[in-house]
């Protein structure tokens, strides 16, 4: 009855949480690893989750009651934020998001505070951007591997497709204008109209930032064929090594050619600060049109003021920004340091990242053969044997089997340590019968550099709940 | 080159900002009245805001610190808050609004907390109601005059029609089988399949509260047919006189013969608490698929966690909630009696209402000619020479012309009064020629009940500021 009665969408399965992305959610909650009372349990590192800085935010806001309207310092403001349902969102917190970008792009562009528009997270602001750029049936273009909620929040209800760039390992899955005219060509033999081309950089799953040539080469072909070029850059300040962070923005501001009516920007917080719960995305168009209709469709997904208030206050402490992104960084950076070394101790290699909050593991040499149904029958094992929920290449539409996303920092140094010795254990295992004494040798190099690590861990690692995902309980 | 660029909905008009009801929010921002600075400006009456308890809810806040993430007491919960990003959302949350909202219907319910679906604002709820619900070019039936907004809430970006139930003075704008089934019939006659019916109870701008028998025969009507019934209840907790507030929870109880699945609740915290910057949204269904499908959408618009940690803790404090609804109905009722009572001392009839934060004001008497021109060119006058903004009739598809709605709790008791000198300057001027020795006697009665309400004003009220609306500015 319910077919009859709901809508197509309702009815139809195009939330894609039919995806092995979400079953490893799916085990994780059946049996959540925890150091005291679950230590056998799953593994969550399926979750790109930055928590690794709270405690320099958390000093931030005890240190700054008035930023909160819930405090006797900042109660004053109270019912004027309850109150304030304005769709451009408050003056000062769109000049501190404003400034915020700036700085994570080294300051080498600015960001006008009144093309700043609000949505509910970067899954918001994708929706957004997808209803304001495409009618249904249209088409972006996006790199393959991608983030698997994007079939969601571009696909979903806006009837639009996601087509694929198909990028491989042969060149670190770069993005090339051979790739981009392939897809655009394919699009055009199968009589779909092509609307933009979507990327993520720093990309989500390969921890990678893009190079100014392939920014070029974006930025030229979108002007060619006069589409759209949205640009996910929610992971800008998760950039922990060089090369540098490049935005698009950089990049227009050098090219006197391109049509800036074609550029837009999805930012969040929910990555870079470690605030998805507080629901900051963030649409940045230079097309007035599409800031002008972005802005009004914000109304079904705007920040809550008490958050705004916070944020703004927040955002615009250069002292505390500076601090933060500096530790943020440096935490990263040894976070991934710690993980990458532990991996290829047992021979598993990664592809070499500079941001993110994850890596991109290469299993290739453990597949039964070189098919998805090998890359799944092992993720099956990592996931059920093992007891870490990583997630497969497939679930990113990955062109290639064998590749796995691993995330590393929603996680205290404890946790870290027992899922590398998972793995670890497993990888020797599984090469066992083939060179016992390449593996003699692994085991002793894990067990130095381990016990080294542990005594630091004791001391500085917070503890890290792992919360749910948002997608994951079936309902009622 | 926009057009071609985007899409149809970001190039079309179906936001509806081109109605007298926005227009009017733009007269007040080119000239916002305030008591001291531009005491000359225009009163916005425009707004349905709930500012009259802030003082109540600022007293709890203070005493209640650890409800924030951002005090001594709460900051040991701000990193697994911010972290915190389930759509289900904060069981804690979940269990007080369904709390909240047993409380508001008189604890004669009870609402399930795994059925509490979160969206951006009562907005949110409606469109992810309507795609849930509905395919593009199915039809709601909405009884006028109803709420201008929902015109972009239901229809812009879903593809949904809303036809009119036609209700008007001659029973007060009560809703009949009769006219439900020809509004039904005309939809067959012009094939457009009919999804559901949209009732908001209590009624913006009405003002009232739906009586047992038409719910009742709202109930059967969607049950006949086999299309469901989506009910409204923001205004749950503003009624503030008898007839008591009726939900259709209720009446579902009592009738064994409804199909549960066909019913569906939107709440909000932004009127009954006056909280619409606090984006708090909720989606009711009886129905689990709907539930299920409404819930996966609540990634595109869910509450910040601050907010609903915060609202967690308030409204399971039942102490704090039997006060605040007390005090919102008392004072709800004394404005309201003091705006009806003032237009009636110069013979200005207004809808017998109990509930809501506006007035329905009848003011065909001063119509040029009965028609909706007349009804424009009123209009115009009042926004631009008397300086006060009101919402025509026309603009909430009001079937009649000549009547307007006059929002009264977004503002102090002193600008109430200025406001209804205007009003009764106005309308005793229209009537100067005719009734000279009749508008002696208003002026007088005037003066006298005026200057007694101001001695109490001047101690009681408290400072509103009035923000601006979300749907006003061109942007950038």
């Amino acid at each position: 009855m319910g077919a009859q009665l709901l809508s197509k969408i309702a009815t139809g399965d195009g939330h894609g949480e039919n995806s092995p992305y979400f079953d490893g959610w799916k085990a994780y909650e059946n049996d959540p690893f925890h150091l005291t009372k679950n230590v056998h349990g799953v593994i969550q590192m399926g979750l790109a989750e930055n928590q690794l800085s709270f405690d320099v935010i958390q000093e931030w806001v005890m240190s700054n009651p008035k930023a909160s309207i819930c405090t006797l310092e900042g109660v004053r403001n109270f019912s004027a934020m309850a109150n304030f349902q304005e769709y451009h969102g408050l003056t000062e917190f769109r000049n501190a998001v404003a400034k915020f970008m700036a700085r994570t792009r080294g300051n080498r562009v600015a960001f006008d505070p009144d093309r700043i528009v609000m949505s509910g997270g970067a899954t918001g602001a994708h929706e957004v951007t997808a209803f304001c750029l495409a009618d249904p049936g249209d088409a972006f273009l996006v790199p393959i591997p991608y983030y698997p909620g994007f079939d969601r929040d571009l696909r979903w209800r806006t009837g639009v497709q996601l087509l694929p760039i198909i990028c491989d390992s042969s060149n670190n899955f770069k993005v090339t204008k051979r790739a981009l005219e392939n897809a655009f060509e394919k699009a055009r033999e199968d009589s779909i109209r092509v609307k933009g081309v979507l990327i993520t950089n720093p990309s989500n799953p390969l921890g990678t930032t893009m190079d100014r040539e392939t920014l070029r080469i974006l930025v030229k072909f979108v002007n060619e064929k006069s589409i759209h070029l949205i640009c996910d850059e929610i992971y800008a300040a998760t950039v922990f090594s060089k090369p540098d962070f490049i935005s698009i923005a950089e990049i227009i501001e050098e090219d006197i050619d391109c049509n800036c009516d074609l550029i837009h920007i999805v930012y969040s917080l929910s990555k870079d600060m470690g605030f998805p719960g507080f629901r900051v995305g963030i649409i940045y168009s230079y097309n007035d049109a599409v800031v002008d209709c972005a802005r009004k469709m914000s109304s079904f997904g705007l920040v809550s003021t008490q958050t705004q208030h916070l944020i703004a206050s927040m955002l615009s402490d250069d002292k505390f920004v500076e601090r933060f992104l500096e530790e943020n960084a440096k935490r990263l950076a040894k976070r991934y340091k710690i993980f990458a070394r532990g991996l290829s101790q047992v021979g598993i290699n990664c592809l070499k990242s500079n941001a993110g909050l994850f890596l991109w593991m290469d299993l290739r040499s453990l597949l039964k053969s070189q098919t998805f149904e090998a890359e799944m029958a092992l993720w099956r094992v990592i996931v059920n044997q093992v007891k870490i929920n990583v997630s497969p290449g497939s679930s990113f539409h990955c062109s290639e089997p064998g590749w796995f996303r691993v995330c590393y920092a929603n996680m205290d140094d404890r946790a870290v340590e027992i899922a590398l010795t998972r793995i670890s254990n497993f990888v020797l295992q599984n090469m066992e019968a083939e060179v016992p004494t390449k593996k003699q040798c692994w085991q002793s190099n894990l067990r130095l550099s381990f016990s080294s690590r542990m005594f630091d861990d004791i001391l500085m690692s917070p503890h890290s709940p792992i919360p749910q995902s948002p997608l994951v309980k079936a309902t009622t």
